[in-house]
């Protein structure tokens, strides 16, 4: 049990990983035949063997919702983070970094069996990222991780759709899911990924349906759920859940909610340098906004503000204070 | 024993590290009571302690003759490193890190002991570094694993001052020399850091005076090194190495030899970023130009090219090319 504590504007739930970024040729990818862009799980085997050809790498905490929860400290908010690491030093490596930047993180690291997960990350030339994924660690996380008087804190559940991944997570996820509910809070998920979408989409469905008060996706993603072209997706998704938070990359995003579709302007950068992070960012600003009570399109441009910052760096935490950017827009 | 092979550019023999960057203010370092530029030798607590009371990090792998190599490396160079890590998860990056450059690395890793060795370094707003270095596993590099016939195989044995930080490797250093000076091979050092010199001036002056053929300073190191003026400093250094490269930073360098000081322009940066590798990748080039033959200010040119790469970025090892850079000016 977490300690008693004040309210929490964000309590997310995700697949603990450290980031393994590196940057390569467009060659590379293909000749690996890697789909460009995508996020690919692999087991260690096949981790050590792309680790073994790939170039020099940086460290860097990652972790889809992880991200997120980083991006909510930096604006100011409060959060908490449920996700599983080994007690190795990579483990160490992600407590730290979560830590550091004021996220709660109380999840018992693993004793046994597999090490921390890795995500290998290629860098193209055009700034895209291609990652393989080994879950080590982080699968391991289970119902008995979720803690219900923590969930009940947060004034939004965020679930990351990599959590379907793992079966024990994904009961981890449907347990969460149900306290956040039943103590009358609001309810979250990315579809993480068009690939994981494809490989979970029934149950997708049936969260987006029942289940789900604000979805994030990005075109593809919304696309893959649907099965359908961008306009009809938003059609179709519009009548599902109370909010979705539909991001474009350059185009910025639509959030649909109350019948109503409000188009969000992505932010300029000088140079897009990594979009590792994009998604996960623009989640952070956008709940922190909902948290806080500030009205739709509020939401999407504090999204827009913490995407752009982590676009225009390499890894996919914010290196400057959101807080101070969103103060200064 | 390595494997019979060809000639090589460069051998070097460092403390093996793996460096934790992460931005921090003047105040936390003077808060510490830090000397900011500085490198600080902590022990396992301390460095946990500080660990824990500084921001988010990004693992790189680092080490300064290891940086130096990878250098040499991404000239073009043919290199090999000779450091000890442990048979962890920090000792498996480093060693992959340094292969994926092309460097040869054969040490055998520590299978008891301390952890691999780690550097966090705080780097201000200044592009300053300041650094604590928990030797760990590097300190147990002893005579062992010096494999004569490799060192042999050098046109230039590098060594960095900070081996003399730890009793055994101290004893490798010397082994080293010997064997390189025995098979007519030229022998370089680092004095690495003012304070590192201040611990082992005797040692040093010693060295310089009878056993270096090429050495690497900066001015607070030379000066330290005599305890006088860096013109004063110039006039010793000439009458005991037969070349001496003295870095200032944005001033350049000069190369003092046969009687001879030429004076080498820094290259110009947009911005500099982190100072962290600028004496390691000024000394890459520098090696690399010296055993292919070339004269010294052209030597000089190929330090302030790759100094200029290293600082223009966090981390002190090149992210582009250094071949093509110096084919490109």
């Amino acid at each position: 049990m977490a300690e008693r504590g004040p309210a929490l504007d964000v309590v997310a739930i995700g697949n603990a990983l450290v980031d393994v970024l590196s940057h390569t040729t467009d060659e590379f990818v293909s000749s690996r035949g890697m789909a460009k862009g995508s996020m690919q799980l692999v087991d260690e085997t096949t981790a050590r063997a792309l680790y073994q050809a790939m170039g020099p790498g940086v460290e860097i905490s990652g972790g889809s919702a992880a991200n997120t929860v980083v991006g909510v400290a930096s604006f100011g908010g409060r959060a908490h983070y449920v996700g599983k690491v080994r007690d190795d030093q990579l483990g160490e490596v992600f407590a730290h970094d979560l830590r550091s930047t004021g996220v709660g993180y109380t999840t018992r690291a693993a004793t046994s069996g597999p090490s921390t997960g890795r995500c290998l990350i290629l860098i193209t030339p055009d700034a895209q990222r291609t990652m393989h994924t080994f879950l080590g660690a982080s699968a391991r996380l289970g119902p008995e991780d979720v803690d219900a008087e923590l969930i009940a804190r947060g004034n939004i559940l965020y679930l990351e759709g990599y959590l379907f991944d793992p079966p024990e997570a994904q009961e981890a996820f449907r347990v969460a899911a149900g306290i956040a509910h039943a103590a009358k809070r609001k309810v979250s998920l990315t579809l993480s990924d068009p690939f994981c979408v494809d490989r979970h989409r029934a149950a997708f469905l049936d969260l987006v349906k029942h289940h789900v008060d604000v979805l994030f996706a990005n075109e593809a993603e919304v696309c893959a759920l649907y099965q359908t072209d961008f306009d009809a997706a938003l059609e179709a998704v519009r009548g599902h859940c109370e909010i979705a938070a539909l991001t474009r990359s350059a185009r910025g995003s639509v959030v649909v909610a109350h019948g109503k579709a409000h188009p969000i302007d992505a932010r300029p950068v000088k140079a897009v340098v990594d979009t590792t992070g994009a998604g996960d960012l623009y989640a952070s600003g956008f709940l922190f906004g909902l948290s806080r009570g500030l009205d739709l399109p509020a939401c999407g441009r504090l999204g827009s503000i913490a995407a752009a910052e982590v676009i225009s760096h390499v890894g996919a935490r914010p290196q400057q204070s959101l807080a101070a950017l969103s103060a200064g827009r």
